[in-house]
């Protein structure tokens, strides 16, 4: 018999969550660990991998499982590894994918979190059926995951999309980023980023705003979104420039891949039109000629607490891998 | 017996050239036609076809032909038509696959001339052996050809890679394109942007140099080029500048494909380190930390004249290719 079910595993710098997967893309059932818990990576793949069994016998036990699919940050498609994660416990490289198959008796496999969110789609979401377009994560930061002929964009050295860092502005008066370049539009079209505006408006500004009932350092893009749905103008004004500055950068990502459609995804995503309105006008104002009013926008059709496990199972049921899983 | 021959074309709007090329890469004999002299596309194709004729029977006739490549203007590697091209007598969207096999009795594959520079270094050139490489075409304009896994990107609707108009400027005073749009790459990088560049110091700076030897308007990539080895301070800049942006420019496309190697091509590259060193430099001042120093930078090996035909007649070889040929 087929076996039926994959795990995902959603693995983040605060929590790892992880969940028991069919073919169709339920999540049958799920839980999480904290993953700051575990300084040794030894003990927090030993406890990781006690909680999945417990998942996996309330479904029959490990023979109906196929797999393992993880979405990590810095994680290595090509060689299984986790290779020098900042905002994970374990520093230098992690042989992930071998020590959870070593526990679980299952093949494992793994990719950065935006690669599997663009797995996610493609298998479940609004990029079914799609061969060619572009998954743009937009939370604490910016990630990428870029689907060409029906299959995600590995690069040489199976890191690549990272479109994040690329620049939106440039010279010394440039933004910095965390990864510690100038003007990368992670650094303005992020979570993060839209507080930064907010900020740096406030700061600059003498403009009325909602916003100043709240103390400088602590502004979200949730408080710049809420302000907005009241109406504050300068509230309304930063999404329109974090649009404005994201459209212009699809313009050039259209330029690489041509692809059918942008999907987005993530936590900014939540702000609906008042961030697709100005990213689809910008986009099309500086896009080349012949591909103006021609590529979607969409956002993710995926529920987002589960669209990361669904992502990372995705990656079991990949035939045409160009990765082997662990054995 | 298998067909031991190809014919690549290589269409411009001022000539186009074809040979007869054999697997290893050999030009065996060549000739072109003057593309501007036939306002009428099937005189065109008549005059090319019988042309092309000529040299296949001093080779053996057609049945040693195995299909015909073309690199042409806006050609779409999915239809086989050319669409739309600026700078082609022809408007609006021509067969040209089809007309070319109708007339010849073989089959025919058309891609742009980026892709088609592409498709020859990989299969002749540096790039032998790679997966991952991009090619950008320092010409007239800036073209570009990327490869990921073996293949050469299409995308949705087969006219990715148009890398030369990415943006490295943004605003007014960013420099206007020939494609309508401001601060794309291809207004600075090419030929045409060095002399720019040359034009626009030279008209505001009152700084000596031998440029001022020319009339503004007649100065070319090449004057500039000359100035800069008798050690003229402002040419040598001009390239500095160049380099500096067109490296910042690769530092954005890594973080796209994560290719092995970025391939320069095309009239701009005779000028050698001039270019390549501060190409290299802003491109590692510029990259995500972990590509820093990883990703190589090189000439193509092509020989010039017949690179073209090469990449152009490599189409034919391409035994994974995703379109279809003409028959």
């Amino acid at each position: 018999m087929e076996k039926p079910y994959v795990i995902g595993i959603d693995m983040g710098g605060t929590n790892t969550k992880f969940g028991i997967v069919d073919a169709r893309g339920h999540v049958l059932n799920s839980s999480s660990i904290k993953t700051q818990q575990y300084p040794d990576i030894d003990e927090y793949c030993d406890v990781l991998c006690a909680e999945m069994m417990k998942l996996v016998e309330v479904h029959g036990g490990i023979d109906l499982i196929r797999g393992v699919g993880a979405g990590a940050p810095n994680a290595n498609y090509y060689t299984g590894n986790i290779e020098n994660a900042a905002n994970l416990p374990w520093k230098g490289i992690v042989p992930f994918a071998r020590m959870i198959s070593d526990r679980m008796g299952v093949p494992c496999r793994i990719t950065n979190d935006a690669n599997a969110a663009a797995m996610g789609e493609m298998t479940y979401g609004v990029a079914k059926g799609m061969k060619n377009f572009i998954m743009i994560t937009l939370g604490t930061g910016v990630g990428s995951g870029i689907v060409i002929d029906g299959k995600v964009v590995y690069g040489h050295d199976g890191f690549a999309g990272e479109l994040g860092h690329t620049k939106i502005e440039r010279g010394s008066s440039a933004r910095l980023c965390g990864c510690g370049q100038r003007g990368c539009i992670e650094a303005y079209a992020s979570a993060n980023g839209v507080a930064r505006t907010a900020q740096e408006w406030l700061a600059d500004g003498t403009k009325k705003s909602l916003l100043r009932d709240i103390k400088l350092e602590d502004i979200t893009s949730k408080d710049v979104f809420e302000a907005a749905m009241k109406g504050d103008k300068l509230a309304k004004d930063i999404f329109e420039y974090t649009g404005t500055l994201l459209g212009q950068k699809l313009a050039d990502f259209i330029a690489f891949s041509a692809p059918e459609a942008i999907v987005l995804f993530g936590g900014l995503t939540k702000a609906g039109d008042i961030l697709m309105q100005p990213v689809v006008r910008s986009m099309n104002e500086n896009v080349v000629r012949f591909w103006k009013d021609k590529v979607k926008v969409l956002f993710s059709s995926l529920n987002g607490s589960d669209a990361a496990i669904l992502g990372a199972s995705a990656l079991v049921w990949d035939v045409d891998a160009q990765a082997p899983m662990t054995v």
